[in-house]
């Protein structure tokens, strides 16, 4: 039985991680802690909880947590994560953190989020969680950077072709559209119902954090340097992330080709789906699951891949889990069935 | 031409009045306010406005609100309306008040409110903004307490019946149910779209403060105490009000007979539309209109009668609208239709 | 490993039948039917369930079906469950009918559904399938009819006070709201999105075909006659149910005994939860659950109960999960945690 | 007064249609017609014009609508408006058609549409209703094409830099999003609630027939060919269309110079609005409102513009206004202001 703690349970990730760990027969979930000021029983702050989760959401206290864990899953804001990596991972933990602060280089890190990085040496050493790029690390990794929502949509989506890309020195242009629980849980005016409903905007078009982490991955995982464009847009909606990813069709594979790319590096893959090629998928085919979905289609020249992914499961927690079962060498789809 | 002035300018009513008064061809807006700093361009704040509203939102400077208009509306949040009312009447201004301020006695209000009243006598003077009710006050009113959203959709339900409830001694059930836009524009977890999307509740359970609101009108109306039951309901859409309301069909005329009082009372009403004997009203037929629309039934023993209006309009600033026209003595529907 | 089979997969309650079988350990999905014309993967009814099920989706054949499994879920439209139901039971299989074909007597049936039935002396052997109510008749059961979506959320909210309710001789007063999947999957323009966001109505308003299931539920568990009356409303969400109860507060015991009342009848139950006393629960509480969340408040002199649940879950097909489990002797919880 | 009518009235469209038409104060509704079977009082199809349009809604007789009006708004399924474009063009009536049958070449049509146009010469008669386009044309016209949701709000946002972008032979992405009024009144299980509720979707990927339609356009302002990419996507909201437009910012003017490009060309336009340099404009800016608002931005090497309409309204019958009024010589914000 693996003892899990989870850091940080009041946001949307974290009250999904604990939903998670609660499915997967293999983990007792032995601390709970949240920027709280006493212990407070966790039905309490999450009525949906109540009579499944018995143990007490406690202030953070690594001390403590570190003594009744074996591993740590971290749903802090990023610029928090950092203040605890360093005394888990002193203590012999494993820690799986859902923050950015782990993910990308630090002064690409400083440069997007304008914060300077207080443990830079561990960034060396964390394993970016995307399995069905670094399953072997992965297994051996003590610290897991948990990817962002929307690089995991993006980068799942171009995988198979970002060499052909690169060869071919491609534009690429990424169109993401998320639910809103993706902006987090919190009190601001411009994620109100009244807002948000019957609205959609872009934001912060090519100037989005989640950029680089999709440029820096993509360019490790290619060996060259790999560029994108990419505009967020907020839906009105819950839970899910659509890509729609457009790359000209010129000096790529044919289409029959391409697809068969996509097939071959998913294949033996527990959460990756490809659809028959022309055919393209929906957020609802995945919404709850831990599966991303992808489809593509070429026509008029370009070539345009769709990819979706739950927000909070592939997208975050669900990833996680998934990677809590490769470092521990179990089933990769217990507790995400 | 009526020289108009909103202040409040940022809430939902307070956009929704500065639309309608666009439409009123008899009306110039002259002053905008709200608490802000400085002056500021209405497009700025509300983008949607661009083009189209050409004077800036000032900071609340009674003196200079008073100079430059004839009447105006206030839409400012309980207790803070009541630190303005009385500089505009003393300037011999004539003022609508869209907040709970001048709608109940003292007592009430602040044992509902939980907040000392600064401007007692000037409830005294306050005409109780229904036209349905009150039209005729209303036209010589200087002061006009604009009824409340959930009080305008269940007191016009209840108006023709209200005696003959009294009479027959009965027990009254007001199950109502609001879009999100009637919590007010503000940054609130509880009202974020991730909490409400989705998800439906029940809040105040006969402890809401326009309970009392609906009681002192229609016991004033009635000529006796008027007891009602009430549980509002927050729907995950942006603007609607209905109410279902229960009475028990015994000492009450027949299901004709009341559907008559119903078309009686309203024959003349520009904006209460009575819908034939067993067919609903829904809150889409009224959304965006002026309208209030009834319809009622009567079985298994019991009257079911269903009132819909859009709370922003015939719930706020539509009713405002409404009463200025009764007040100046112009077509009721100038900047309705 | 019991072998289960679901007819009728194309609705939502069948899909979401499907999803929680696959969750249950002890269950192996052998049959899935509805009427379609040929055997179809069903990846293709519903992408979702890709590399999920590998089974396909085949034409109804009564024969075929019992040939595979040991129990039987029909998620079928009323009126047609009775066209396979003694087919089934004359094999030996275990049925648990998600319709209404054998929930209320024939006459009561013929009189609201207005359809003649052609299996009524199966109806004598089901039983209602009410965890809370009939454990012990469900363990035995060869035929069980699953509870209706508003029943169970209603009769849930008022067993534990229906025989005083009955001694008080009084009035009951239900209104509930459903999400849109409670109207099926179909094609309807009143179903549409762009007629359904944004607006709510009350629909059947003491003319619903689960008032009767209600009242003769609940009077047979009281041993007198018990009446209410209903009004559903359709509300722009896809899942939840929930149902606001009123009742008078006189002649029945003091709030906290009530309380007392609730908590008492439901202690051992792992699926309904009695809120604090004054607390009310929301549908976010209980959405993707089994769980029937219960609140209730005295104020005014009414008794105001609220019940929560998802309609597909303990309102369909979770509870018909947690009836197999109790015909079974297996842990209630199973499949549904 | 211009006498009007508009035949089929029961899409949304047409109901916007009477909604704006409502609110031209130089016009009065004269007839009203759709394919129903016999003479249909509006107000029992559309509660919410009770009371606000007397006249009823008759099956399509073209000689009585033409003897009872000056112009005609159809508001019709393509390949039905031909039906009745020739004989209310033979009687001299002024026709603005909403569908798609006159707005592009019988060719491109016949070869999109899978249709065999009946009135080919018409097509050529026809004006392309984009009043910032063909203003003068429009002021002449005796039939006026007016213009598919999805191209006015891609062809207003790429129109003042399209030569530019031919003469750098740059790629042009359009991923537009859309609410689902855009898809009809009709009954269809993928417009559901329940299956576009919390979900999201890419369809018909650079095989939407808005395409074409865009690029003839587009091309004849130009003088040379326009080719662009077009991925249409359905929003889970009602009302309004978003439209992301890539272009690679190479061979282009600065970005300074092309923002004046926009505010250039749209200086004297009543109802379009260019952002600030920067700032991009969402939804809600334009919901309920004639305006097509624009913003752009430009970083990493790339062009980003968004351009925001109400689907219902500058998308499809507030653009029939404005048309109406040019071909009238009234002022064009008659009606929706």
């Amino acid at each position: 039985m693996i003892k899990a703690g989870v850091v940080g349970v009041t946001g949307y990730a974290g009250q999904e991680m604990v939903e998670i760990l609660l499915h997967n027969p293999d983990v007792e979930i032995t601390s709970l802690s949240s920027r709280v000021e006493k212990e407070t029983p966790v039905s309490d702050m999450f009525p949906r909880l109540a009579k499944r989760v018995t143990i007490p959401c406690c202030p953070i206290n690594p001390e403590k947590i570190a003594s009744e864990t074996d591993v740590i899953f971290l749903s802090l804001p990023h610029t928090v994560s950092m203040e605890y990596v360093p005394a888990f991972l002193a203590k012999g933990k494993r820690v799986i953190d859902l923050s950015a602060d782990y993910r990308i280089p630090v002064d690409v890190y400083e440069k997007w989020y304008g914060f300077k990085h207080s443990d830079p040496n561990n960034i060396r050493k964390a394993v970016y969680g995307l399995p069905e790029m670094n399953r072997q690390s992965i297994k051996k990794a003590s610290l897991v950077a948990n990817p962002g929502c929307y690089p995991t949509s993006v980068i799942l989506g171009l995988m198979p072709i970002a060499k052909n890309i690169i060869s071919a020195g491609l534009d690429v242009v990424v169109d993401s559209k998320s639910g809103a629980t993706g902006a987090g849980r919190k009190a601001a005016l411009e994620l109100s119902f009244s807002e948000v409903g019957e609205n959609f905007k872009c934001y912060k078009a090519n100037a989005h954090q989640h950029m680089p982490e999709m440029e820096h991955v993509l360019s490790g995982f290619s060996g060259s340097e790999f560029k994108l464009n990419f505009a967020p847009h907020l839906l009105p909606m819950r839970r899910g992330i659509l890509s729609t990813i457009y790359v000209r069709h010129k000096g790529l594979p044919g289409a029959e080709e391409i697809h068969g790319l996509y097939q071959k590096l998913y294949a033996g893959e527990p959460f990756v789906r490809v659809k028959p090629l022309g055919e393209l998928p929906q957020v609802k085919d995945v919404a709850g699951t831990n599966f991303c979905d992808i489809g593509l289609t070429v026509s008029a020249g370009m070539l345009i891949v769709v990819s979706v992914i739950d927000n909070l499961l592939k997208g975050a927690s669900g990833q996680a889990m998934q990677n809590m079962n490769i470092m521990y060498g179990i089933d990769e789809r217990r507790g995400l069935e």
